[in-house]
């Protein structure tokens, strides 16, 4: 059966590197249905919203979403809540897709693109998996309300249950298992009972079917000082929403190739899953035409491998990437002059 | 008057490093009143309570705390509440220590000491604001429910409000017109109402009361970005509780000189202050007599001149620090072989 895939380009450098990536369909002659929605910024602008509930339907209905970048100045002023943002948030908590899977690696062409020293990242291959459905992003009571005096009060609550807990432990120990088999869980347990519980858990479920991984745990304080002391320690690192969003960002930066990071958002086997670069909107570099495809080519590659059931040619395409890095092809956040159209042709030729 | 000051050796390396402050006190003979109280899990041990009342009162009655460290294995399973970090939690808010002072700096005899690439690092000098007694810290409702089937969930609540935002913003602006004018507040105002309101006041001050300083705001995911990215970009940078916590964190090992960096916590002017190395209790090396001396010392060099009255001993001992690194004078955390005594005789050799 044909598979469907949803593109969601939104906003700043998205609609330009899900560009490259339907040319790259187009080039590789694949037999998927592509169809293509506004979001975040630019569905505001036609709609009112960030996202419109015929858009998340069909989000529901495809194997795969690929989706660029969401957010800008135009409308960082909005009320909260009708923010681009708001429309991401929506769309993975109607997706249901609470595992965000984001690997920070160094790619061996660009060992040197790090700030930090080469013998420190050279080889780096973390993947964190971050809780992406809970937790204070969408806890309540949340609000700003007036307390009297002139004075507001700001409220949001950190919560997990067991169960929203366990699900996306479970993901990390599994995919633990296909790497170096270590787990190392993220928590401030010292002073937060949210983390004092997901500790808790975590460790239950490994010792109750995952004992052959090898689990450790981590303030989340310590580990934004570990990653930067000595990154290589780390295999998958399993993560809250909020701690992930911070130190899956830190890891990224870490490697230099945040152009280069794609990553996946999913659930259960068979439901769609949700996949976008790491890399924001950049209003800094939007419509100038030099934005890194790479993430939105790689992001796509592995829904070709996870959701859209083409691993061969999610093989081509990363091969086609590295072998395009390896002759050179580079924009200019990995050092290189090539546009966004110049790197995805490079591609595209190494396929 | 002769002033006074409450030393807190705590636990690890904390009493290591606090018996070299000690030396140094006897060894420049000045009139400070030196009080010395058990906390943390040395606390604990004594009386079953990370911190007593008894020594609240005193923290409370003198004019200057210096701590150590608290926290380690041996307690790290005591029930939440009880372990040696809830004392420093109350010890904190009792004090009403609201702005946490760490700066993230590199020493220049050690420019070679962060994982960064020297460029990147050389001549780095943030301070952090961090708010320290609010936040998802202190906030209620919080703990662990039953909520049946066997489930279980953790709750802690973010709550800021307008006054408490303000005057930690205060401190920073006002730190800000001593060094490079500049501050960059971060927060996650897209995702959480508190960091909208964080937001919010930090802007209506500025605008009210300090429009000479530049301020300017970053979501905290890619503050954990730039400060990988391009951290000498940030002068003062003002944070909340729990971001403080972990951005701090991450720029004080970009240093590479986490053994090197004091800390303060302050509030009012006249009233007691905070002081403490921001290197933890450090379990793995603790009773090795090889920690780092340095940032407890330099913390005392704070207290000496924000709460002692004696900017010129102040100045005295970081001459004195600065004196024996550039002579040579390391212990193993910073390329060298000196014990933590050989250190602290280094430092008061150099005064
Ligand atoms: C855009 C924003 C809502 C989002 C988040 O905070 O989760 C982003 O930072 C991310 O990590 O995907
Ligand atoms: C020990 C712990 C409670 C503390 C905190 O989380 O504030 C520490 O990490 C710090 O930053 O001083």
């Amino acid at each position: 059966m044909t598979k469907s895939l949803l593109l969601l380009p939104g906003d700043g450098i998205g609609p330009e590197v899900i560009g490259e990536v339907k040319r790259l369909i187009a080039a590789l002659a694949l037999d998927i249905a592509v169809e293509e929605a506004l979001f975040g910024g630019a569905s505001i602008d036609a709609t009112g919203l960030p996202i419109t509930d015929e858009t998340v339907a069909r989000a529901l209905a495809v194997d795969a979403v690929l989706m660029g970048a969401v957010g800008g100045p135009k409308w960082a002023d909005q009320a909260f809540g009708k923010r681009p943002e708001a429309g991401l948030l929506r769309l993975r908590a109607d997706m249901g897709v609470y595992a965000n899977l984001r690997p920070a690696r160094c790619f061996s062409a660009l060992a040197d693109a790090s700030n930090l020293k080469r013998e420190f990242v050279e080889g780096l291959d973390i993947l964190f998996v971050r809780e992406l459905v809970g937790g204070v992003y969408f806890g309540t009571p949340r609000g700003i309300e007036d307390i009297g005096g002139g004075e507001r009060r700001g409220i949001n609550t950190q919560v997990y249950t067991s169960s929203e807990i366990r699900r996306v432990a479970r993901t990390a120990f599994e995919l633990a298992r296909q790497r170096s088999n270590r787990v190392c869980s993220a928590e401030k347990s010292n002073v937060m009972e949210a983390g004092l519980l997901w500790k808790e858990e975590v460790t239950a479920l490994h010792k109750a079917e995952y004992a052959d991984v090898e689990l450790s745990h981590m303030l989340a304080d310590n580990m934004a000082m570990q990653l930067v002391k000595n990154p290589k320690q780390f295999d998958v690192i399993l993560t809250d929403n909020l701690f992930g969003d911070i130190l899956s960002d830190e890891a990224a930066m870490l490697t230099g190739s945040l152009g280069m990071l794609p990553s996946a958002a999913i659930s259960e086997a068979g439901k769609p899953a949700l996949y976008e670069p790491i890399h924001g909107s950049a209003p800094d570099i939007a419509g100038l035409g030099v934005a890194n495809p790479c993430a939105a080519v790689l992001s796509f590659a592995m829904a070709l491998r996870f959701s859209l059931g083409d691993a061969a040619a999610a093989d081509r395409v990363e091969a086609a990437v590295d072998k395009a890095l390896t002759a050179g092809a580079r924009t200019p956040d990995i050092g290189g002059t090539l546009s966004t159209e110049g790197m995805g042709a490079a591609i595209i030729a190494a396929l």
